[in-house]
């Protein structure tokens, strides 16, 4: 089965959008989705950055969260709005996903997690909100957070180094086997293609 | 019959594949295309920017050029090639399409300019190239460029000037009638779909 890549981070309003759409897509054109949580802090930050593009420019980021609005309606999924913190610290959510996607749990996870940051309004960083999803998902929350160990925290730096590697400098992003980089939710379709081709 | 104004500047790629792609867009839908050419210098230099952010960013630069490959093959269009001096510098041919706009030849000349511009190679800010857009089209090139005066300039300022004032901080952008803003090549079928409903 051909793969295709997604690259996203927790506080990145457009991975909410992908992340939420791609299982389906992926399931219609017979391709297994490899889920790949990096940060983006030092991405942006190697590129000079050390803001979102959307508080470093206000005006596209007053139209980001219009952009967002008329997109989920698009999409027919929950509206996102702008959470108290933004963009939040999605380290720990992170961290959990890279635990999550090596057992049984990760996709739920990730989409519970952005539900519950861009939907429900939590804050990305608190521990009680991932611990949250967990519960949600019937797992022990806490139980789970306390298996973050070094070795998942070295797991999500190398995927960032990996993702920033191949070319990816904005989430979401897509990678086929062949290194094609697509980037934005506005290129899933493409990437999908892309990839059984 | 209803309205849809694009906001184009001659520099920027994905106006490229909106100029060539909207009118055929509006005229399935029913809908009259304002065309608005502007400058985006000084409304990039308003969000504290002074160069394309492909530039600023060149990791997003060169994605960008391979974006702009695989979109120009996929709408069937010639593929846009980075020119020698990029961004170019649209004034000139600004200038010339808001005399051409309000005359019957603007929306031949514009896509003239940017097939000259990204498939040809032409550099924008070139007077010969610009003129040659306009003999192409069976018009006097230096007379035409002749006729920029200082009411010309002082309407694609007023052009620039509303677009701020609209919301409008890239390009391409459109806006329906009731002022909705959308950015990007990727939503001109949604402004079109706004436009008419």
């Amino acid at each position: 089965m051909k793969k295709l890549t997604f690259w996203f981070e927790f506080a990145s309003t457009y991975s909410y959008l992908s992340a939420l759409r791609i299982a389906p897509l992926a399931k219609a054109a017979g391709v297994e989705v490899v889920w790949k949580p990096f940060l983006l802090g030092p991405i942006f930050a190697a590129q000079g950055m050390t803001d979102s593009p959307f508080n470093m420019y206000p005006v596209k980021g007053k139209y980001m969260w219009r952009d967002m609005e008329r997109e989920c309606v698009k999409y027919g999924l929950p509206v996102a709005k702008e959470p108290a913190v933004f963009p939040g610290n999605g380290m720990l959510a992170a961290r959990v996903a890279t635990l999550g996607l090596g057992q049984d749990w990760g996709a739920d996870f990730v989409r519970g997690v952005y539900l519950a940051h861009f939907v429900d309004g939590k804050t990305l960083s608190d521990a009680a909100a991932v611990s949250g999803v967990l519960d949600g998902l019937g797992l022990d929350g806490a139980g789970v957070i306390s298996q973050v160990d070094q070795g998942v925290k070295d797991a999500l730096r190398e995927t960032t180094e990996t993702a920033q590697a191949m070319g990816v400098f904005g989430a979401p992003s897509f990678t086929a086997e062949d290194g094609e980089v697509f980037w934005g939710n506005d290129r899933l379709e493409d990437a999908m293609a892309w990839a059984i081709q």
